[in-house]
């Protein structure tokens, strides 16, 4: 199969791209390497005439039609998934993870290219009444503008797959977490540990409820659901069946990092504007596919600090 | 109050124009008059200084910034309306209900405006299992790019209640008609047998159960609604507590003037991609405020059918 991933040079993107070629199958991947890091394709390159990098943008449509050409299944895990700064610049979530989105589906679709993978979020639930929260929650109330682009975007590729015979596999993660991860909470915390031991600042007061997979987890999950999962638009949770407190992340990292800081909290439950105070998705669905996850939340975040602490030139990059 | 009202010269805009400045306040309306029309504006033109037309397209931010200003509250009610014939043009629904949602946003925020009313859609359900619907109905699928276009802008408005402190009542519609009332069912049947008194030519089989309300109905559960409901976040159905049959809404439209048309039908029980056969919104919510609707579907249909028979000049506008 010829893959096409946007996205390709990020986080989960180039964990992906190394899956599909160890199996076997062609892929390019599309970056504009504004977050995605060029040697998170080290290993890929190594496939040699399998893989190929277009470094384009997903809002230039031509460039984007020129390289999907030719490809099978699209995944696309482009997005902007700064959460926490939505509100700093609007557009962006807009831009990044709606059009861009629209750009994808369009542009498959005069490639008759009809098969998608989608990289949604839990964040799209809101703050659901719900918990741990099915697929089927209730409709969600939005409560952050990086949760409504992603509806936004499952929602063009609902209805790409009812008016143009689709097929589309979205999954809603849970924070995803272990090597090549660049964002976020542990990487914030590790990064802070590792200037300054003896203190950690913590947005909110640390009791938010947060749950995090492991990224290898995470694509043993994606790979079971497509294979096994029938339907025109087939929608999954992916996550752990446990969540943890931000205080206990905070606990595990400074332990493997060996230092003791004192924490200062800037108090409240929520620490950003829309920050969810408890994130835990209900994972039957995928787990009825067979599916389960090897690694623990702890054993994930281990797996990340160790990383971070082995590829200390993410943080040059990241700065 | 000042009022800004998007899609002020359209079907439900325009008589929320009428009764706005019934009530004594000013009103902007904004309209590209793509599908809006200058007659319908007659009315609003007596009030005099209280009342002010702005040609211009809510793509065109400038425009709309300049035309924004000063106001107190906003009513976007221009859209896109037209669920059928998403598919062939794609970007229409993402351009005029999602780009342009976004647009209004923006624009209030930098002119530190915070409350908006929008006029959103049953279709947003997609085909729910539940019905009659309720809103906060499970997590929907959607159907149609129409749809979809119009959760993507739900979204964005909720998002911007949680991140810059607006207040928003969200309004689902099933088919709103009534005066001026220029596209849909009731509109293309009236049409066709105008034209030819003999046939009728109908879009699946006819058995398609519909929802409509009576615009004037519809004006006063949007007031009811803006008066009684104190969340940051207020949505709301509106509908009647019956449906009819496609068939049924047919028949009274014959009895009405006067014809026994051949029915033909094109077959299948969706009229066309994306159409949901069966759409009967729950409205306890809205009727828990003290609103119900003063007239039933039929009298509803009655009151079109007389109106287009007295205003033959708009099918000459909508050729």
């Amino acid at each position: 199969m010829r893959y096409f991933v946007t996205g390709g040079a990020g986080f989960i993107g180039s964990n992906l791209v190394d899956r599909l070629l160890a199996d076997g199958h062609s892929v390019t991947a599309y970056d504009n390497l504004s977050t995605g890091l060029l040697p998170f394709l080290d290993d890929a390159h190594k496939a040699g005439d399998r893989f190929k990098l277009v470094e384009g943008d997903l809002l230039d449509d031509k460039r984007l039609a020129g390289a999907i050409a030719g490809h099978d299944f699209v995944f696309h895990m482009a997005a902007n998934a700064d959460v926490r700064f939505g509100t700093d610049h609007p557009r962006r979530d807009l831009e990044q993870n709606t059009i861009v989105t629209y750009n994808v589906l369009e542009t498959m679709r005069h490639a008759k290219i009809n098969q998608i993978a989608f990289a949604s979020t839990g964040s799209i639930y809101g703050e659901c009444p719900v918990v741990p929260t099915p697929e089927d929650a209730p409709f969600p109330v939005q409560t952050s503008l990086y949760g409504a682009s992603k509806l936004a975007g499952e929602g063009l590729i609902a209805a790409y797959c009812s008016g143009f015979n689709y097929r589309a596999f979205i999954f809603r993660f849970v924070s995803i977490l272990g090597e090549r991860y660049t964002h976020g909470h542990v990487f914030d915390f590790y990064q802070q540990l590792a200037e300054h031991p003896d203190r950690i600042r913590v947005l909110g007061n640390g009791k938010q409820r947060k749950s995090y997979l492991y990224i290898q987890d995470c694509i043993d999950a994606i790979f079971t659901v497509i294979a096994k999962s029938p339907a025109a638009v087939n929608i999954y949770n992916l996550g752990t069946d446990e969540y943890c407190e931000v205080n206990d992340s905070i606990g595990w990292i400074c332990n493997r990092m060996n230092v003791t800081p004192t924490r200062e909290y800037t108090g409240g439950d929520r620490g950003w504007i829309g920050d969810n105070p408890f994130i835990f998705l209900e994972t039957r669905k995928v787990r009825s596919l067979g599916w389960k996850p090897k690694l623990t939340i702890q054993q994930g975040i281990m797996k990340t600090v160790e990383y971070l602490a082995a590829n200390p030139w993410v943080f040059e990059k990241r700065k």
